[in-house]
């Protein structure tokens, strides 16, 4: 389709975006995502194709939730129907999947960067090339867009990126930079040329836009506002089904009697059930732009001048903070609660997204507790201890809970969150979080571990009376539940045969949730 | 010292700085890395405590480099003889130190995230008082600045910025902000009063700038110039010593014929041994400022253009970087080579910089390859490898080493960097990095893995022919080289018993490195 594109004379360029556009509409219903973002850009990325030689010439995408029309303009159309499924393509853009990926993305704020690596290699081997960018104004709330604008202004190349700007991400923009509108200052102040173009869905304004500023070379930000259509149903949870809804209620209530109590969030309120309650307690929810490592900072301090500090944050977002978990809230002893959510596998979004290694790395994070709920009550219990105990705390508490459903059908007591069924086998399965609930109840005994560290203090006595232990966690790597387990019983010196069920060493595809589980043997 | 410097009449001060930084001087002689910035804000760490009420106001110091004036100042002035050593004060701020170190810092650019979580602590309270960050030009590069910045900008509260601008942090500061000396318009665009003062240094003139500052409220940016006395004696490794004058120099050998490989450092060059290589190739280095994230990305587009791309990065930062290191490298199969320095325990700047994360959370990232030198010529030879391979790689190789000293004493020949002493004992010592040196030649055989990840296929092979394996390595957590060995020995399903000599889940304080090694039971 590129091909046909570049033949065509510029006056037939909107027709050609307007019939792509019902073209991936007639394909997608209302299945994808994100398509909005998509389709605000349609003009953008018919222009940027239609100006560039790519694949040779550089074209990256940040997140990629803009990158649906490029999907399409790119030999995908037909498979934006299978999209986010097993064995479909994926929801952002993927290098293996084709030549014109060049960088892949899922997270927020890596474009720029990633256009300075090109220029970087490009100068070491004198190639001379177009290559361009283009970020959200929700991506630029990200530090690391701050910081490749910074030195990528110092290397001697020419570099394009264009700021798409249609006011929001998931959620709408936040921070000064944005509502003041203050781009040209900003980008000056970094060494860029501005530029700013009010119809960015006027295809002939953006090829002549963009085509001067590709001429003229140096280091150049075209800002383009575009507006997104209104696609969307907004996503409601079903009543007691899911994670997200269960931490909603419970938190609501806890909202209604601590009123100095602060929920940050690094721009995923929305996404994860939060949304009316933040229409309820607005004061309370602060969404501090997409800043993982700012937002945990900002909490621990928060903590340190006594205050009642919550992170909710994505698991898979959190590997962008875990150097300020460790330094600014482990090491000082700072009570602050963090719900992690999506945690494990996330399914459709697939690798960039699933939260499979921050229990890993959270086990090694000294003065740190962690609690992996079962199922919904027992979330709601943790969340409700978490509130009561917070400010006896002596370092971070993580509530891990995956997107998933999940139903309420705890015990009615159970003590320090450990769930144990006694069959009189000298096999033990022990488990942890949403995967124990799918545990079939059979000739094992089976314990299932609210919290994972610290470890119970009986566990080691516990875990003598068995001959064969298998232990079953959402997580990847070497360490995790296993490696603690295998600590004790190192430490400990008993005998015992470990078994390990965990996600191998490799990147899960996306597909969905329960799907993947089975097929890493997660589940029966 | 704090309320006599109260009760002083203005044109006293200049007299009591003078006699302070004397009474300092005269302390630690030249014991103390980082000196010189702490006596270039000697002024504006007077008259921030002559102004605040200190502790109830609240002062925040980006890092801590600059904080010894201030140390000095709230009852520590004859601990800085002890400073960094162990039972002494720590060279940074530390909580547990002193009620004026409010937030403590080792890592640069947090103080404004910190600043904010004060300033959300007390609007939820009502509290009113004075809230003073302290941050160099240098922690300005840091994206995490520039989001604490737009987000604090958009809070109702009163905030003062003092931007210590010394042209500097340990290297001199890159980026287009700086050089261009465009803060004016910098934080006018993220929403902040902005004015400047040159002479930093006279305390009169500080004294008047921030008192007016202080008393207009708002969020204001207060940008002096100080200016850093000149006592440092140039750093240089003793050759042959160091694992840092090994990798310079196999390095400097690789870059006579590697025109096209490109290093970066997030700001690390000078104190790693590797400034005179940069004085003589100073297109290959590339210090891009403090910002782990991107460097780590930049690195990644890079390679993915087909460019040679090494990162040189202390394990500490790196913990930064994890995210990037996912999502933007491993994920995406690219060769990236990270020379990964102080990996282990670093001595004297204590919890906040020991290396003891890194090797932990690598382990757990596919496509990953981990090499842990037992000494400098082990560390030539991996570089020399490193470069070799690098173009096959499909993922990231990290090259680990400590801050510390090592000679050359490799047998000639090893095989994929496994080295084996065989006494005919049953029990074995497998350990892996510099520790493996410090192993005593005793009664037990010895097996040193240069490479754990991925480990050596007939790893499961030699294993089962022993009863005890004692597995040794300078790292914290439940997984690593332990977890990795516990998971062969379940799935590979023999039977052994497991010693685990690893560094406990807690922080390690400063100390001398081999005293701290003793004192953890990693070295006789």
């Amino acid at each position: 389709m590129i091909k046909r594109l570049r033949e065509l004379e510029p006056i037939e360029l909107t027709t050609f975006t307007n019939e792509l556009k019902e073209d991936i509409l007639a394909r997608v219903t209302d299945k994808i995502p994100h398509l909005e973002s998509s389709l605000a850009v349609a003009e953008l990325t018919v222009a940027l194709h239609y100006l560039l030689k790519t694949p040779e010439d550089i074209l990256i995408w940040d997140v990629g939730h803009q990158a649906y029309v490029h999907k399409a303009l790119t030999d995908r159309l037909d498979d934006l129907a299978t999209q986010r499924t097993k064995d479909g393509i994926s929801g952002f853009l993927k290098r293996d999947e084709s030549p014109y990926d060049f960088f892949g993305a899922g997270h927020a704020s890596t474009s720029i960067s990633a256009l300075a690596g090109v220029c970087i290699a490009d100068l070491a081997t004198g190639r001379n090339r177009k290559r361009v960018a283009v970020i959200g104004d929700g991506s630029m709330t990200g530090g690391q867009s701050f910081e490749a604008l910074n030195h990528l202004a110092t290397l001697k190349t020419d570099a394009l990126i264009v700021l798409n700007d249609n006011d929001g991400s998931i959620d709408p923009t936040v921070g000064a930079l944005h509502q003041n509108n203050r781009y040209m200052d900003y980008f000056h102040s970094l060494g860029w040329e501005y530029s700013f173009l009010e119809n960015g869905n006027d295809i002939t304004a953006v090829i002549a836009y963009l085509q001067s500023s590709l001429a003229r070379g140096g280091k150049r930000v075209v800002h383009i506002r575009t507006k997104k259509p209104n696609l969307s149903k907004k996503k409601s949870y079903e009543p007691g089904t899911t994670f997200q809804w269960w931490a909603a209620e419970q938190i609501r209530e806890i909202l209604h009697y601590r009123s100095d109590l602060r929920i940050f969030s690094p721009a995923m309120f929305a996404s994860s059930g939060f949304g009316p309650l933040r229409d309820d307690f607005p004061k309370q929810f602060m969404d501090t732009g997409i800043n993982e490592p700012h937002t945990v900072t900002t909490a621990a301090a928060m903590a340190a001048a006594g205050g009642r500090a919550w992170v909710h944050i994505y698991s898979t977002f959190l590997q962008r903070a875990i150097d300020q978990i460790i330094h600014d809230v482990a090491l000082q002893n700072l009570p602050v609660v963090f719900l992690v959510d999506r945690a494990g596998l996330v399914g459709a979004d697939g690798p960039t997204h699933h939260g499979v290694f921050d229990l890993g790395f959270l086990m090694d994070v000294p003065n740190a507790t962690i609690w992996n709920p079962r199922n919904g009550d027992e979330l709601q219990t943790m969340i409700f201890n978490a509130s009561e105990l917070q400010m006896k705390l002596d370092g971070p508490l993580f509530i891990r809970y995956p997107k998933d459903k999940t139903v309420c059908d705890s015990p009615e007591e159970f003590d320090s969150y450990k769930w144990m069924i006694n069959q009189g086998s000298n096999s033990l399965i022990l488990s942890t979080g949403a995967v124990s609930s799918r545990v079939q109840p059979g000739v094992f005994d089976h314990l299932h571990l609210g919290q994972i560290k610290p470890l119970p203090e009986d566990l080691a006595h516990i875990l003598k009376d068995y001959s064969n232990v298998l232990i079953l966690e959402e997580s990847i790597g070497s360490g995790g539940l296993f490696g603690a387990i295998a600590g004790l019983v190192a430490d400990e010196d008993f005998e015992v045969k470990l078994v390990k069920r965990k996600i191998s060493d490799k990147f899960t595809s996306h597909g969905r949730r329960q799907e993947l589980l089975k097929e890493l043997g997660l589940i029966p």
